[in-house]
């Protein structure tokens, strides 16, 4: 165990015998201290939305396909002609140090042993080369929380491009903190300085709450901010946080490269509607023009095969990811994504589905379950 | 503390460090005896449509608006020309002697020190004029409860008018007390005095059951009451416990200028739908002739936004009000207000939305949500 | 305490301090032998529909009518011409002396005591002209379960019409006894006579699971039975157990005089809908051809109302009354009916219905609420 | 008791006092050894279908036909005239010697007594001769998991048809084995040997996971292969595991002489529809060209009539029966029967269906209940 400023960040490094990622909660939460904890799962107001979120995959179905003649479903797919093994990516997350010593280092480092796409949150515990260094041939994307310093905002970009980042990631639904209670009853402060904050004339976020890191970025975020930026780094840059098909019209006239579905896992703005019960509707509007990547509340093989299926075109999570960082390290997250890839493939093989790309054309229906 | 009549009254004064307003329930229910707690939390008959208030919030999603370009919502409203900073108003709610010594007083200051709404009822603790002294260039309504003694309605408006009231709150929804089994399991009896009525002839209140005093008031209510008392005060007349498009338009028609959306928290009619449910369709009737005020099972800043979403001009509540008043007095009640319009505030910004204007045209969606 | 083969009946005559129908089971369990409640709380197979009989109340709303001018509603009504003063009845059911020593007879004497309408059941404890002679001047309707033996049949019709019955009811949704696990788990036998099975030639039902005595009953009934009992007895007759809207036009086309919708109280089949789920398709069917009776599940004031805008003339209910029955006798059963023509007359106060009359036309509104 | 290879089996035959079915799970899993219960009664994933599989029938909803002049229902059937006693027939279930020593012989022996149907698995514990040498002249069908090695299929087909088998069911919807939790929580492995596995080259079964076993079996199933058994045998073949009007059409179109409407129980695919749910829509594509099978979630007697009315011609279920096994051995599968045809027979008297061609034409409603 590593204690920094008081804090015990878990050391592990082992593979995982996972039953299944929610099980993974109680687990992780005997190891990581009750503040980082409470931050990691914390959803905001009542967690109305949070839950929403997942029990939302009852209200779609999978109709197999039966006398397919397939077999060995194949999970490889790409985005921007980056090749990957698995549809499953990396939600950015910020402050994985909370979980484990070794932060978005060990993260990406067990995302690139199952060939996955690993995403960096500006807020990481990790800067962003050394987050890269520890997988430097993997693929990495770059999360934007826009600061209302532009001069910070375009060294951070510059960083992400140098490093190597394939795409920015720019959130747009946390434009102020959620309402987060956890954090209110912990009085949580974080304890382990934001790698990439070092360079905010405020300091590195150790011993703010999430509340007063929020303060220093932007509220005001527009249509010509995507622009700016996708124009200052010649990057994809792919607008997260969509809840509407008009707002995802609007991203890419903006010049989105790519449309991120998402309520940023229930943890900014409660009392919308579930991430997947909106997905169909923007998948339409936006009709293949962009890729889109999909996350909250994904928990299940089922989850990420119904994802794809409604017209997401990568799946991201992030919890369970953690959880498997506290409690393994690098060889955790390993676990974490294997695990979930295997529940994908044996849904998609008895789903009647060869590749991500049938999967993607493989028909949902809509009895009405509650949960 | 002070003890009246045997009746332990709260006598605190302070902040309050709220997490939400549900908690504020159990907390309450430790310091006001029995009898008043049941008095205040109570609904009719088996409790079904005080449960459905608050779970209907579920039946509607707040669809955000991203790429935005705001920060820093504006609560600030306005109704009938007087300016508010904050659309989230104090509903009528009778002998606040139950929770506080201070009673209305301090509810009426708590009110100010936010910017908002006070609204008085009839059967208030403290006399109409006691209640706006202690708040004297704070904006309060009157809600009257109809007596079958004409003189004595007009014995109330008078003092109303005289004290300042901008506008009457006629309460049509309670022609008899509902069946509130809280109350006849503590056999309750108003242990204190209820200062408007010491000019009824049978007495002030005190050691009456709510129905014995609902007795005196009239069953019978027409239209023409409305009119009557609109020619009388030349105040505003706000017919409150409309639940149909139909008796909307019959008020308007009868003279009213503002339409009050209410069950009665559940207080009065058992059965009846759901407030928010109901408040689309009026609000569609309505077509903005009138103002709509709104209450029945506000507990959150999310439940708020929804209600102005879905039609309303002020949002109205109580219960948690009279628990703050309860736990921390007049400052207490400001301590209720201002944790709402943290949370609503929060809710706007992430939903895009920089005025109540706003607000009011944002767009919910209707996903199949149970609670 | 009476005991009568080994079984204890209660004795009790007593007026009911009561605050709900629903909390007089727990009540009566404490007092009726394990074997007697579990035959009247009972429901068939996995108790589904009996559950959903008072969930389903939730799936019609009442909408109050504001402004509506009425005071101190009247819940007198008439059925053949017959004056009540409540619109709730009581429901045949069988066995009362389970209940109570007295049986039926201070069912119909507490029935009589508020003015409402007793019906007896052919398994009644007690015979007809005993339970008419209880309450020589209330009306009763007599209700038939038809035998395979029509002199017995012809016997009983002419015993009820002897002592006034003024209408009789056929049961035909009990053609075999429902698979009541209850009675399984307790071995449950008759411990006490059914009076007027002293003329079945197997005997009294004394001793015998309800199985048994179900096997003497008929199990084919047909429209030309109706028929046969009208012409027989130049009564009315009442098909009771109708769950369609063309089951009730046949009933009609056979000579009913009116149609008894009904589940049996979740007794018969399980796995049908909620009785108040079919009421309006059969109400409008029917088109005030003849008066419909309702019951199955109702328990609250704003059950009787709810049933009686849906399309009922008559409510009716049995379990609630038989625990009033054992709890208190003649004067149990009358602070029952007491009880819940209270909890109705307030309802339709509120929801501005001076008659019911009013009730009947009062609209519901269809939210979609699960209970 | 009989111990293999340290699994300790039952041993015991003897009748059964059955409640429900339903309560045959826990007094089962008090004698079944924890790994052979967990493989029994374990579902896929977080067992989402399994548990909708049996809260569907809630979806819709017997109408009773009144008067309908019948009695003593008779439950006889047939299929490709075959004469059944009873619509209620044993689904193929592997490894029945995980809960009694008999296995499936004794299970054919209980089916037989009840008149009704058997199908033996691939996966049986006993052989296809000795199970069906034990009801010597009661139909069977048997199962087959398609090999990869097609010497081996032609194998077990020429011994099913040697021995009788009337019917080849061609399960398609366990291409791979589904992620049963249970057997991973009990690292289950199959403690006796599976008879017909003995002629796999890779051994018989014993000391495997069932996803070793799943490994030998063909991944690629397609309608050629439906043909080719049909070619091959000259026996109907029935295709088991469709979920979809699409797939029973294709299904027919490559020969299929029945359709087998069930997603195994939940056991594979998770995050499908209940079986329940899908069965209307097919039985219309279906149209009656050949005789459906369902099952899925049957534990009731309203369940069997609910399946039939929505289209099937048999129904099927497996697990009650295995805890009869267990329990009672032959007479325990008897008693299992003997229940759910009492409780059938019930159920079409009490909605007047004199035969299970009336049933198939009975009506259902469609009420929205959740469960």
């Amino acid at each position: 165990m590593t204690v920094i400023n008081g804090y015990e960040q878990s050391d592990r490094e082992q593979k995982l015998d996972i039953l299944n990622l929610p099980s993974l909660e109680e687990q992780a939460k005997a190891i990581i201290p009750t503040g980082g904890f409470g931050y990691i799962v914390g959803g905001a107001e009542d967690n109305w939305t949070l839950r929403q979120n997942t029990k939302a995959f009852a209200h779609a179905q999978i109709v197999p396909k039966a006398l397919s003649n397939i077999e060995n479903p194949d999970l490889s797919t790409s985005i921007f002609g980056i090749p990957l093994k698995t549809p499953v990516m990396m939600a950015p997350a910020a402050a994985q140090g909370l979980a484990h010593s070794q932060g978005e280092k060990d993260t990406a480092k067990g995302v690139a042993a199952v060939g996955g796409l690993m995403s960096q949150s500006t807020y990481s515990s990790t800067s962003i080369a050394d987050t890269q260094a520890a997988a430097p041939d993997a693929p990495q994307f770059f999360q934007l929380y826009m600061s209302k310093d532009w001069t910070f905002n375009e060294s951070l970009l510059d960083e992400a491009k140098k490093a190597g980042a394939k795409a920015i990631i720019l959130t747009v639904d946390a434009t102020v903190d959620g309402y987060r209670e956890a954090d209110i009853i912990n009085n949580f402060q974080f304890p382990i300085p934001m790698a990439n904050l070092t360079k905010f004339s405020e300091g590195d976020g150790k011993g703010k709450g999430i509340g007063e890191i929020y303060a220093s970025a932007a509220q005001k975020i527009s249509e010509a901010d995507v622009r700016r930026i996708a124009e200052y780094t010649d990057l994809p840059v792919i607008v997260k946080g969509i809840e509407s098909p008009e707002d995802a019209l609007r991203a890419i006239g903006a010049g989105a490269a790519g449309i991120y579905v998402s309520n940023h896992g229930g943890r900014e703005l409660n009392g919308g509607p579930a991430a997947f019960d909106v997905l169909p509707a923007i998948a339409k509007a936006v009709n293949h023009q962009v890729p889109i990547i999909f996350d909250s509340g994904v928990r299940r093989g089922s989850h990420v095969f119904k994802a794809l299926a409604a017209g997401a075109d990568l799946v991201a999570f992030a919890r369970p990811v953690i959880y498997g960082l506290a409690l393994g390290g690098a060889l955790g997250v390993q676990s974490v994504f294997e695990e979930i890839d295997h529940e994908l493939a044996i849904t998609m093989q008895l789903a009647g589905t060869q590749t991500i790309a049938d999967v993607k054309h493989a028909p949902l229906t809509h009895f009405n379950y509650e949960d």
